[in-house]
């Protein structure tokens, strides 16, 4: 088969693999229909992600149809199409049983990381039964690839830990696909203002057609003013870290009012200067999350029931086996005014 | 009166001052029966509060006796025995609605900082329907006074931050007052390990009497190995931060598993590394919190029903009118192995 393969910072190719087989009987083949490319596999790419080494296969999302079952796999059969998670989660340690899958000893996020991923004809998914969903019928599969990673993580780490409620205001720093997933996903419990802050102005414009109430180019403008302006000098009740770098976290730091949230989504590589001389007496709370995929089933609801619209992240399509391509667009992203791509297994 | 005034940082002296007197109509007067003293006060005495100015009354614990009220007060009258407690409440603004008293817009921490405070033979209380308890019949005086600051701090910005669960592990660094009162109160969720840590072996022999499963000496041994050992490799659920310094947050982000939450209490007074490059991904919280005191009444139950004994955090007792002899003790608490001292208005 064909697959997209990593040979170390700054070297891919699309070359000839073996087909994957059943190693483990938890294990299934899937034939992969559409994928998608992550900021994550940019960072593998430049060698932010050590782990990852020569001969693998990226990639962590898709959806795709089952194409051999181990002999343990209860809840899938041959011809099925499934949503495939990006994190692998056995069901049966001490995280999963917590709901921590992210953090499954046997698992976690190892597609396309630690094992071949899904930027390929077929991939083998282990723990099949507990990391793979069921795609509904009449479902709008390739919207559907956006569930495998992306929106449960802006919903799991932006959204439920910044513990978004009705009336609440929430800053948004970084408008790329994670912060408007978050943003999208903010709008299940109904905030009063949300505040996309991003130094794109195309961004923001799409930002605002998903709902944002406002939006502050911070290239331009001082954001800390700005969000004080929107917030009788309150400060947020939340404030969602999408971007990954110390000045988005200290920004966050400045717009969390008394007794709110910084939530942080972005993957950092550096540490950062947090401002405990000031927020120790501040009552704010902060989280981290690797997504753990525990409301794939429930976004899979919202889909089906129209309160979220996951198509809208789509901007370009490519053939699968044109995945050079599609990773030099996604690489431009800003320029190309590309949010997520799609590649179809033709 | 006399009073206990502070002249600028190192200066203080027990002197004259006016009696205090009824300014709005929500405030009493408290005649104090016995006060305390707290860290904090030592960091106004260092210069480190820079709003507490020359001339101001220190103090802001302590139970006394009503003397006058004002004219719009309806829960206290004069005669009644109060807990004086260190947050004021106005009770009626956004903070106040929210149970945030600590920052209550016209109150939170403002006794002996902002207005005169308790370490005086009188103090004006304002917002006296919201800031005072009664004491219940019978109710031993003198350990209430622990329920002033130090308990609720400890429970509130430590425990219930912290999320203590049965069956959890517990770390707290620093076993001063603070964070022997967040040991005592972690009990009442019945933690499986709470292991304390600190460099003064006297504090952890108080602490092992007080219920610490296990003692960490961290000027003679590596606490994270140590952590380690006690907890299957895996880290704690919760670190509790009780002493104030750069060094003892960074522990706290060693100590903590995946999944787990620091919760820190110290005063900061310098910024601190926060190391988002590894904990991105750990599904940790960390919170901050100036004490609400929304817990008070809780504690006195606890208190009357013997599940806290706070008896047991005083070692030292003073006359008022001796309290420079007690700011000595205080300040050398580790050479006079003192945890709280009480002063007496006799």
């Amino acid at each position: 088969m064909k697959a997209l393969v990593y040979h170390g910072p700054g070297q891919k190719a699309w070359e000839e693999k073996p087909r994957p087989t059943i190693t483990e009987p938890t294990d299934a083949i899937i034939k992969m229909y559409k994928t998608t490319i992550c900021g994550t596999d940019l960072h593998i790419l430049k060698g932010d992600v050590p782990a990852v080494t020569d001969g693998r296969i990226l990639g962590h999302e898709g959806v795709g149809i089952v194409e051999e079952t181990g002999s343990a796999v209860t809840s899938f059969k041959k011809g099925d199409h499934v949503l495939i998670s990006c994190i692998s989660s056995c069901g049966k340690c001490r995280y999963c049983k917590k709901g921590m899958y992210s953090h499954c000893e046997k698992g976690g996020w190892i597609l396309g990381h630690l094992i071949d991923g899904t930027q390929a004809e077929y991939v083998r998914i282990p723990f099949a039964d507990n990391s793979l969903y069921h795609i509904p019928a009449n479902a709008d599969e390739e919207a559907l690839v956006m569930l495998s990673d992306i929106l449960p993580t802006g919903f799991e780490c932006g959204v439920l830990n910044g513990k978004i409620q009705p009336g609440n205001t929430v800053a948004i720093v970084g408008a790329g696909p994670i912060g408007l997933a978050a943003l999208l996903t903010a709008q299940f419990y109904s905030p009063a203002k949300i505040i996309m802050i991003d130094p794109d102005d195309n961004r923001l414009e799409t930002a605002k057609r998903f709902g944002a109430t406002a939006i502050i180019n911070n290239s331009k403008q001082n954001a800390i003013e700005a969000v004080k302006q929107l917030t009788n000098n309150i400060g947020v009740d939340t404030a969602i870290e999408a971007v990954g770098i110390p000045a988005t976290f200290e920004l966050c730091q400045s717009l969390v009012g008394p007794g709110g949230t910084i939530a942080n989504i972005g993957v950092h590589g550096k540490s950062v200067e947090l401002h405990l001389e000031t927020l120790w007496a501040h009552n704010i709370t902060i989280t981290t999350r690797l997504v753990d995929t525990v409301t794939t089933p429930l976004l899979l609801e919202t889909v089906q029931s129209k309160k979220l619209d996951p198509q809208q992240l789509i901007t370009h399509r490519f053939k699968l086996s044109d995945i050079i391509n599609a990773y030099e667009t996604f690489q431009h992203a800003a320029k190309e005014k590309a949010l997520k791509v799609i590649l179809t297994n033709e």
